[in-house]
Formats: C-alpha cells, structure tokens, sequence
C-alpha cells in the first residue's frame, strides 16, 4: 500500500506502526480467540492495557501520586462544559483566556455555567497571537485560569505557561505530549485524543487530587471527575478500543524516546516549514506572530484564494492531504503532529517551491 | 485462529465478518493510504460511513423523517443525566420503571435532576420480572415514562411495551435491533452500542423530532440532543471508528435477513438454552420468571456458589467464555446477543449436560 502525508487537522495521522499492531490483534487479540472491542471492560486482558496507558501517560508527563488520569469521551468540547461544572463554584469567578476558536467555544460554554471573566482576548488579533503575561486581567481568587495551549486553527501556540496562583486549567488537545511541561504545574490538563495520541472517541484528562473534592454531588454523577477518578474510569464502560491505541501510542513515544526527543523532531519539522514560508520572498505568508507559532499547525496564506485552492488540489494529487485550512479562516493548515513524518513535511516544502514556480 | 465462544454482558461478542472487513481495511481503507480512523470527520469517506450509518438504523427500526438519529459517547449512563436534563422541565414528573439494577441507575441520576415518580418497582422480585400493565401508577401529564426493556443483570425482557400516553423513553442497551418492535411509538430510544450493534465508545439515539425542542438552552450545549441533531452529530468529533463498526453491523443484520430473521434465531438460542435449564430436573434454576425471560441474557444458579465457580472455570476451559454472573447478583449469565453464534448455544447446552453428569 501506498500511505499518503496526512496533514489532516484532527482526526489526524496515527503512527504506522501502531496501526499495524493494531491490525494484526483486531480479530483475535493476542490468541484469546476474540477482538479486544468484544472483550469485558473489567477482565484481565483489558485491564492489562488501561493500567499501562494510565502509567505511561502519568510516567510521560512526569506526574506523581497527587493527580490522577481519566479517560473519559465527548472531546474538548465535553470538558468545556465538565470543567465549570466541577470546578466552578456558586458565587466564584474562572478566568479564561480568549487566544482564538477554541478558547473562545470554552468561554461561550463556561459562560452558561457560571461566572467567567475574560483575563486576556487577543482572538481577534491578525497576525494571531498569544497574549503576553502582562496583558493577562486576572481576578484575585479565581476558581481556575483556562488556556488554550495550541490553537488549532489559529496555528499559535504557548511557548511559556502563564504563572498564576490559581489552578491552571489546560486544553491541550492539540499538542499534548508534543513537548516536555512542567506538568504537575497544571490542576488540570485535557486533550481529546484524536490529534496526538490515539482516535476520536476517548478524552485524556490529568487531574491534580485535590481539585477531585471540588466536584459537586448537585451535578450528575456521570460528569463528576471524583466518580470516575474513585471507579479508575470504569464508572462505566469505557471506550476500551480507543484507549487501547493511546496505549499503543505512548509505547511508540517511548520508543522514539520520549518528550524530549518527539519536541525536537517536532521543532524541526515546524521550522523547516516556516523557512519555507519565510523564504519565498513574501509568495507564502504566515498567519501567526513568529513568536507564537504553533509547532503542531502551520497556516499560511497564498496571494489569492484562487490560488490556495488549486494549491490544496494539486497537492493531494501529489498526496499531500488535507491541507486546507479551517472553513472559519480559510488559507493552508498543514497539520503536523507527533506521528507526522519528516519526510512528508520535505515532500511538502518540495511542493511549495515548485507550485510557486509554476504560479509565481 | 480459534475463536472462542464469547457469552460476555458488554462489551460483547461482534461479527466475526464485521472483525474480519474492518481488519482489512485497518490501516488503508479503501486504497485511500490512511486509516478511517486518521481521516477528517469532515471528509467525504467519512461522511458515507456517517450517513450509511443513519439510514440503515433508521430502515432497521421503520422510523420515518420524524425521527432524528444520533450518535452520542457516555453510554446508558450518559443518557441517565441526558434524558431528564434534556426532558425533563421544570415542575413536571417524570415516570420511571425499576424493574432491575439499570432502571435503579437511571432512576438515581433522574432524582438528582428532578422529579420522579416510580411507576413500578418490580427490582426486588424473585424470581426477577417485569412490571405487568396493572401495576404501573403513572402520572397524568408526565413528561416521560422510562423503561429499560431488558435487564441485563436479571435476566429480564420486556415482551410488549406500555401503552401509554407520555412519550416512552427506553433504555435498550441490551436489546437493541434485536427483534422488531413498532419503533415509531417510542420517544426517545438510546442504547449504549456495546452489546448488540458494536464496540464502546458509541451510544445511539433515537428521537422523535418534536422532543427535540424541549432542549433548554440552560443546559451546556454538548448536552443538548437539538444542538447534536442540528449538527447531525458533527457537533463535536464523533466515535467515527465505532460508528464505522455500526455501519459494518447495521450491514451484516440486513445480510441476516433483518430484525424479523434475528428474532426468530435469537428466539431460538434463548428457548433452546431454557429449555435445558428447565430440563434438567432442578439441577439448574432459571433466577427469572418464565413470561419474562430475556432472550438476550440467560441467567441460571446451580445447587451451590462452589459448583457455580467450578461451572464458570471448567467452561471456560473449553472455550466457553464470559460466564460469570454479574458481580451483584452471582450464579450463570449467557449473554446471547445478535452475533452470538447458535452453535455456541450448542455447545453451551451438551457441556451443561456433561457437567451435570459429573457433579449431579
């Protein structure tokens, strides 16, 4: 078969050899005579994977016995709600920062839940830009702060974490484990899975103990943190196929050894990117402050919309997929996550120079 | 490969071709050189997945252009807080049934959202059974009644549904497209995908579109099914690999001959499994009552908890898996789903026999 460069936003590329293992246990999971997706969420075989992800993700990302890993589903787009609702309090105030889309849907959420100030919005900024520690209005006892680490559509990133007295709430979803943080500095971090480390259908949360106490018995007890993290995520069953791949993914990070390294292979790939963009005496223009720039998501532009969009055409007849950029801002997004390949990102920059040869 | 027989409550037993299609197409699906699961939600192979998906669920269940089909994460237990946030108004009653652990569960987390009426508690009963028509004390002007048409722990199935005013809410995780039922005069169905129609990690719903505006815009708009059917489930990234395992099963029961074939073949796996308990002059007891037995989980006690264990562990050793009972209640559970083979069945039957004859 032949694989393509997929730089596809979310869900997005897999490493390959996690497909293939994956592939090769899909019928019969290691000799047991059946799929692991028709295997009981409580038996031995599964609980052999969900023990090894949660470790290897606490193991990862450096955490201790203070916080604790839940797999649960629904996506950022569940924890903006979940969020507030465990953490904010009647008569309290969660301050969010507004750095693009995705902040911006947290906030509209969170909104309807309880009391938000809006600590910095620099949503509207062109070129798209993270705000600066100063720029942050920050409420003196706030029950958390929100970011957004990457914006995915924005193609911006936090290069430093804010230092803030209350807990750090973290999306991450679009570049977790794409680095090495200080992660136990954070209260809460979530991330859906289908950008970095697995499918669509499972949502990574890390959450620091003491906050568990936080969540509500007024609420369901379906979207209390303190009720899965007390059932180890088996409150009820979860989505065991997906969370097998995370498993097999943070095996891969390991193998390919671990944050440090996946961050400067990341760096690398981004960089060669934007050289490319830099480099060709304004034909492409980046949409990000040069500080900001995500290294997860590229965006540019081209000199017309005619010509973004024979761009994104002929180069997936070269199959480089899924180039295009958000429909809410247009232009190119090249999506490059931890799996994505050095090579496909060289193919690419091959690309650019070429199109801007034959379009210039 | 040997595959095993698999009689597990959920996650259960798939199609051995459906294992097989979605092995094949892994890791390139359909020459497009990335898997399924690295594809956009957004995309055009995706979106046949998607929209096959929903037009086979809804020809299996006869529901017309009334009916809004869902796909949703959380499972049962998820629905347990959607329902009541979604239809459940302020100041009005809802109606529940408890016949069983999973009606008690949803009637818990209703409590906690508003106010329920127990319609009928029939949870207590041994030998365990269904509510009968008479017993039900509703309340004029209700919002719902909510039934769990099987019972999964107790072995117990509903065998004709409330007549009743209120829309009728059901919990079919356990049943689901396992027979023909008038769909149409439900309300709202859900059922969490890991029993009859595949993996975790997905949970459909059914919903007549006029409940649809009961959705207050109070709630967090990721719990609100009007905002999910407006996106047709694209609110947020959907399950899109489990949800592609659906399609594969809603194929594979057309390929069986539809909800009318499986029944009579589910009916005959359940009656051929009573029929040896029944036989076997009180070596075997059915936990039951007869006019309820459920044709999706037959549960069985033998004459004492240790021959029980000796049962589970000697079938299991002949390739009979998943036998145990439920935790909460003990004895023998044969979980026979839509893909669980009759040949299994068999097998299931002449051990009993065997194991009689060498512990009578």
């Amino acid at each position: 078969m032949s694989r393509v460069y997929n730089f596809s936003a979310g869900p997005a590329v897999l490493p390959e050899e996690v497909l293939v293992e994956a592939q090769s246990q899909l019928v019969d999971y290691k000799g047991a005579g059946m799929s692991l997706m028709e295997m009981s969420h409580r038996g031995k075989e599964y609980d052999a994977v969900h023990t090894e992800a949660v470790a290897n993700l606490k193991r990862l990302m450096g955490l201790g016995d203070d916080f604790t890993i839940l797999f649960q589903t629904g996506g950022a787009s569940g924890q903006f709600a979940l969020v507030p609702l465990n953490l904010l309090g009647a008569g309290q105030t969660a301050d969010y920062i507004n750095a693009g889309s995705w902040g911006a849907k947290a906030i509209k959420e969170a909104k309807n839940i309880g009391t938000v100030n809006v600590a910095a919005d620099t949503s509207k900024a062109k070129p798209s830009r993270m705000p600066k520690a100063g720029e942050m209005k920050l409420t003196p006892g706030a029950s958390y702060l929100h970011i957004t680490t990457n914006e995915t559509i924005e193609g911006t990133q936090m290069k430093s974490m804010p230092d803030v007295e209350a807990p750090l709430v973290a999306d991450m979803s679009s570049d977790i484990l794409s680095r090495p943080l200080n992660f136990s500095k954070f209260g809460l971090i979530y991330a859906g899975a289908q950008k970095n480390i697995g499918p669509a259908g499972v949502t990574l949360v890390a959450i620091r103990k003491d906050l568990l106490e936080r969540s509500s018995e007024k609420i369901p007890a379906i979207f209390r943190y303190k009720v899965h993290a007390a059932e180890n995520s088996l409150y009820n069953t979860p989505p065991c196929f997906a969370i097998y791949l995370v498993m097999l993914v943070t095996r891969w990070i390991d193998q390919q050894g671990g944050l440090d390294k996946l961050a400067a292979l990341n760096a690398a790939k981004a960089a060669h990117l934007y050289a490319a963009v830099d480099g060709s005496g304004g034909y492409y223009r980046g949409t990000a402050a040069v500080e900001d720039r995500s290294d997860m998501n590229v965006t540019f532009r081209l000199p017309s919309e005619e010509l973004e969009e024979k761009f994104v055409k002929e180069a997936s007849a070269a199959k480089l997929k899924g180039l295009k950029g958000h429909r809410s801002v247009g232009g190119i997004r090249a999506s490059i996550y931890n799996a994505f390949p050095r090579a496909g990102v060289d193919a690419l920059v091959s690309f650019m120079r070429e199109f801007q040869q034959r379009n210039g």
